[in-house]
């Protein structure tokens, strides 16, 4: 199995780029589309467990559009063979004083574009 | 892509089953034999971000034995193809009053078996 294969690495910075821009301009249409639409799929936020697809929405509809902006750190993606890729960063928030946040995602590559199938988010002390 | 191939999940259900019993016994070679050894592989533990194999292992060897029993509430194990999969779960533990753990683990399968290249655990309050 091929790790970090450079034509499938740019593949997976530019959805993990196109993902992180959706998040901080609240573009909630792109986020939705970028989970794939399954009852799989699974984010665990900040403070929410969300089973499924349609959960997931739902936060994301309603949640408050203010204060997403954020700066990422140490941001480590990995491609593992053709389909199948992480993405993992540290991210900080002007509101987040004294603390930081860590994000995960498993991405997969199906017939429509890459996936994210699982997500987690957490905001630890530092 | 199949997603949860019978034989496939079967594979993963036993790597999952194996690591928990390695996690609530502290059998701390055999946690360093599921995560895969390479500098890629990541860890966000519930205080501790953990960059590459050799990080994480030395948390474990320094990590306290004691008060790791917990069960586990809404597993989802997803496998995608023959070599990737997701494993998502919750948990609980007697010290854990009023707060909720979530685990998330992406398991990509290589040469030498399913291995996890990837971790994300946090505690929140319910």
């Amino acid at each position: 199995m091929k790790i970090n294969d450079p034509a499938v690495l740019a593949e997976v910075e530019a959805a993990f780029a196109a993902y992180e821009a959706a998040l901080t301009g609240n573009d909630v249409a792109t986020l939705d589309a970028i989970f794939r639409k399954a009852p799989e799929t699974l984010r665990y936020g900040v403070a929410e467990n969300l089973y499924g697809h349609d959960e997931i929405a739902a936060f994301r509809s309603a949640r408050s559009p203010v204060g997403l902006e954020r700066t990422l750190e140490r941001t480590v993606i990995t491609t593992y063979g053709d389909t199948a890729a992480t993405a993992n960063t540290m991210f900080r928030r002007d509101s987040m004083v004294g603390k930081v946040g860590r994000q995960s995602q498993t991405w997969v590559k199906f017939a429509e574009g890459w996936r994210i199938v699982s997500a987690h988010v957490s905001i630890i002390p530092e």
